[in-house]
């Protein structure tokens, strides 16, 4: 698989009976049948943190199942490196094209020790890896001089950064940072969804995207001219989304990523696993204005 | 129980195959065999974030069959609600006196959130509940509000705080600042070795302790002296250890307690849960020196 363009990440709705897996697999079909190139499950939003090994693996089985022929990249992160290698054959064996790993933290890990962790994954990958560097989430952060460390392992194939700066010089400047640190073969992905378009005009190769996995015409219609050189028209496709990415900063992309998914009627009500909780009633209304605001037709 | 006096926190080793079962018993029996006020198995120098909930069950019941009448707290923190409560259901049938639960984080938590994970734990519980603050593994801040409102539900009997300044003012200052929010049933405990002596002076009415489960019979003469006002021998006491402390600052006093261990003859080498790692050669010198400076005196 090529490691550019729209990366949809799904999110996965969870109950207290586990994944409701038809509503997942809907969400998933969607992304495929909108032609991203490729779809990312059990990231962030798949709420993988959330998830028990077995509910991971199942998920990833689903995720290839309903992706057509649109590569699976699955989620393997894990406090500790035993259950990543567990995540990394389960995956592999649900027919993943590649593998997301993020270093987890709960002790701080100093650059060292999440190296050895992208080595001990990397000796047992037969598919490629991409990088998950996200400080907030994790707790680590990644320096540039790691970056490189890891990009020289023989399975990574791409790095997905945090959000960049939305000023054109300075989205150019923090993408040419990583860049010097990379070899070419390695792809540049963007995330926070705001910056997506800053990203790809700066020199990004792909979007690692939460709206690809709910808004996949839309995402996908920035993408491509981001990706075919047309700044403005990426930057205005981006702009009617505006309100929504100021929502995502305010509650986490994660929660508005859900209530997105209940407005568009993709899945039931309190589908987030606790301690996590949906947005309150006043903010579920400006996620909707939202999306009006950007002109999103429902699917039903 | 009363969540007053020393808290021993006992390192777990942990192997590709598990915990080690017999050594683990050894270092708990040596704080019981001390005179400790409490155990507290499963903390963050127990590893508790890298086991199985299989094996966290396990160790749980481990601890107390070797406590003796040294009451037992027992760690209960996953990133998801549900696990936490399999947990605490795991740690009450192993029999707990006590549990103790961080919020952990994956998703940044609100306030809110974490007050409902509290909330729904407390409502499960028929033993007291320890809350945990540590905000650089859990990534979780609490704020004065939350703890008088998780201190307001029934269960919790006591605070884990952070470290405290050591300036005997600031350390008032801060002691007296969480004091202002909790009822007089709640029991505060300072964390952070280096901080015990300045905590306890100020107003602490327990230590929970990494070197009480690596040392109790030190620990336990610092928290005695401490407790019964004597301030210059406690700082007297704590001072021997500063190289020791200064360790923990550097490496993480996970690793140190590792290193400790292992120079004590209580572990096998090799015994930190990948992707945590032990510390390099030079530095198991200075953890060896620290442990001289201190007139440590081998168990072996």
């Amino acid at each position: 698989m090529e490691f550019t363009g729209l990366s949809a990440f799904p999110f996965t709705p969870i109950t207290a009976s586990g994944v409701d897996e038809s509503d997942y697999a809907r969400i998933v079909e969607r992304s495929a049948a909108a032609g991203v190139d490729s779809i990312c499950a059990l990231g962030s939003t798949g709420g993988y943190a959330y998830l028990s090994a077995a509910e991971r693996a199942r998920a990833a089985a689903l995720t290839v199942a309903h992706a057509g022929p649109v590569p699976v990249i699955v989620g393997v992160s894990a406090i500790r490196t035993r259950e990543v290698l567990a995540n990394v054959a389960a995956a592999q064996s649900a027919g993943a094209a590649a593998v997301l790993l993020a270093p987890m933290t709960y002790q701080p890990l100093t650059q060292d020790e999440a190296f050895g962790l992208f080595e001990a994954v990397d000796a047992e990958l037969s598919v490629p890896l991409v990088v998950y560097d996200n400080p907030v989430t994790t707790g680590f952060t990644f320096e540039r001089e790691l970056h490189a460390r890891v990009a020289a392992l023989p399975s990574v194939a791409s790095i997905k950064i945090p959000a960049v700066p939305t000023a054109p010089a300075e989205a150019r400047a923090r993408v040419a940072s990583y860049r010097a640190h990379l070899p070419d073969s390695v792809t540049l992905g963007v995330s926070g969804d705001g910056t997506a378009a800053a990203g790809l005009t700066a020199g990004c190769d792909a979007w690692y995207s939460v709206l690809g996995g709910l808004l996949p015409a839309e995402s996908l219609a920035l993408t491509r001219a981001a990706l075919a050189g047309d700044a403005g028209t990426a930057s205005t496709l981006s702009a009617r989304f505006d309100p929504l990415f100021a929502l995502f900063a305010r509650y986490g992309s994660y929660r508005v990523a859900a209530a997105v998914a209940e407005d568009l009627g993709l899945v039931a009500p309190g589908t987030l696993p606790h301690p996590v909780r949906g947005i309150e009633p006043a903010g579920r209304l400006a996620v909707a204005a939202a999306l009006a605001h950007a002109g999103v037709a429902r699917p039903r």
